[in-house]
């Protein structure tokens, strides 16, 4: 596959220079250090030696910050651009990223009442219970959706991930005996929330269980009945989120946290790496360890370990 | 949909009064908090205010206990009972759960020589090897499940789970090889058993993977070979359970706990969250911890850091 | 299903001595515990009263060390070998472990552009994008392989185990707005490697996410974008490995663990159980914690902290 420098300059607006009567076309986009002769790459500006770099790369186009002061040797040609990862990005989606074609596999399995957009994609041996689906949704193999799940617009769903089975919502009566609470709520998923593979959404107990607009959830990752993600939250790979337990917005929950049921994690908060929550959390603050408490204080406990 | 107070009568034997004439049905159940017009929600005894809630929640039905003196207000019916809970979850599921209806969806891929019961369902895309499987069993969708696996009678298996696969059996020799130790045991799920969704339970090496009666698991589970799982044990989300490993009866294994290979813990006992546990657990005792310990020498560990 | 003396003779080259006019075939081989009349069973040279349990086993044959004096009673077979432990699993891998017969099973879909080699085996509901598999490569079924998949020869790949889906690439830009770093990498599965069920393999970024020959990945693994798991390396159930981690060879990353992205594990490493990794690990070294450090530190402050 070739793309043609013209092709590249109707998606990138920026100052082009170098050796553009010898530089016509990439092949591929690459890293710094995977650059073969037909790439196309980007620099950062937090980079110190770009110049260095610039002579040394096989790549033959090279996207640069402004106001570098940058020299192309020759065969190369440079591209100065405000965001160059942004720019990068652009470069990628519109020649190296194979869109997904609406429609639905003929394998896929659909209850007769499952109301699912014309738009959105549906991949082979999923199951939609009777639930809707909405716009330029891409919903991707062996995927499993059981009945009462409401899902929005440019929403992606990766392999193997079960949306609204029954929570975990036993208890031991007094005479010891099991009793299972009826989970009767469902999922609301809203636009632009995307969610890895083999991930788990129960459903709620009564009321439903809320994936908010734009939230990123990664592979394997655990929501309980009732829980609520708030807008632009991230909850990373194997984290696991107790029943009822509220994310604020914009929120980092990072890889393996656990999230104790019935508990409230602020916006704009951070939680680190494989921590053990067990009590509200504030906004804006950075919680870590086993139990979790506040950044600085998991620091001073590790300092006074340390003299021990 | 509407449910009458006529068909009501007929699930909850209580005492029924207030606004007999003018209440005649629910649409629906809810919690005190979401309640809306046509809701029924229960009260809880150790709750304080119970007149100030039921004056001004819009729920029209409100199961209560006995003894607690409380007046209805106009357009609203009490109905005494002695645990409102239970009496409130078997509405529920009188009314409000949709029962699943026995047999194989055609997506289904059936071993010739499996044997399931026809009172039992198997969901789309599911696969059942040369295994058995007993009485209003419900296995749901994207399910599979390898030889040599016994499944018993009322068992409910969420989608994606995975039974019966090869257990970690691999060992490095003295010539730094690594060999496979083959897996020729099965799966064993007693009657009454809940498996949550996208969780692996690997078959044994030589003897059985064994599920005791009525345990509930949940979801992104491992369950290792020739684990034992006890009667009534619960086993919550993303838990890890090493080879061999045995659990007594009625314990509770929180969510996100690892249990090393090879050890035993012990009958009502309970294992923290997220817990790390390398040691035997006697029966009764609850641990918990990095590595874990009796709760006692937890908390006195965590009071003797505070100080320091 | 007998196994005849006879047929053994064929497997087991060794010292065969006792009742050999009376005992003529097994029906299984067992552990110690679970023998029968017609079992097969190994003793390892480290058990010391090893003439007892030959005495008191229902099993008729017995593999043993060479050198034990052990003096076999009526109705038993002793064979006598160099490896008890690896003979007993080639007398499992001959006459009890059922082959897979390669082929697609009829389920399957497969991408028009996939190439799979015919000695491997696909199983049911398994989709295959556009992807190449080996030989004797045996994938079972419900298993999910995204475009962009290389997968080598004698590979076994358990149920529900996705490969390939776009790696966790957001970041919020300074606008707060997240954007997704597309992802057009892809992953490659070399020889011998062996994958649990319901894992998640995610595809490179750019270049490739990479498991190395004979590397063994237990149950529930998240393998996030451009990770490198060197050869004959172990990670086991539900491990995190964070993005672009590289770990070496011969190493073992224990069940629970999580290793932060873009770190470096060493070649014959060994991670504790449920460790937190923030750092690189050096070759040969064994780290373990919370946060994990090397063994001996983790060792004594675990002293000094009973000492408080």
């Amino acid at each position: 596959m070739m793309i043609y420098l013209d092709q590249i300059r109707e998606v990138i607006d920026g100052n082009y220079f170098g050796d553009l009567h010898h530089v016509f076309y990439i092949k591929n986009v690459s890293t710094i250090s995977d650059a073969e002769k037909d790439s196309l790459i980007w620099i950062k500006n937090s980079i110190e030696n770009k110049q260095e770099l610039i002579d040394n790369t096989l790549a033959s186009i090279i996207i640069i910050p402004f106001n570098c002061n940058l020299i192309p040797a020759k065969g190369k040609v440079l591209i100065e651009v405000k965001n160059p990862r942004l720019t990068f990005i652009k470069v990628i989606e519109k020649f190296f990223v194979s869109k997904t074609i609406p429609g639905i596999n003929p394998t896929a399995f659909i209850h007769p009442e499952a109301i699912i957009d014309p738009t959105s994609f549906i991949g082979p041996f999923c199951y939609i219970g009777k639930s809707t689906i909405g716009k330029n949704t891409c919903i991707f193999g062996n995927v499993h959706i059981y009945d009462n799940v409401k899902i929005g617009n440019n929403v992606n769903i990766h392999a193997g991930t079960v949306i609204g089975a029954d929570g975990f919502g036993y208890e031991r009566g007094e005479d010891g005996v099991v009793y299972k609470f009826p989970h009767i709520g469902g999922v609301v998923i809203e636009d632009g929330v995307e969610i890895g593979s083999n991930t788990c959404i129960d459903k709620g107990t009564l009321g439903d269980t809320l994936i908010k607009y734009n939230a990123k959830i990664d592979n394997l990752v655990h929501i309980a009945h009732n829980v609520e993600v708030g807008a632009n939250t991230f909850v990373i790979a194997n984290a696991m989120v107790g029943g009822s337990t509220k994310i604020g917005e914009s929120t980092w929950i990072a890889p393996s946290v656990s999230l104790m049921n019935g508990i409230s994690i602020g916006s704009n908060a951070t939680i680190g790496m494989a921590s053990l929550v067990t009590k509200n959390v504030p906004d804006g603050m950075t919680w870590t360890g086993f139990p979790a408490k506040p950044l600085s204080e998991f620091l001073e406990l590790q300092s006074k370990l340390k003299k021990l």
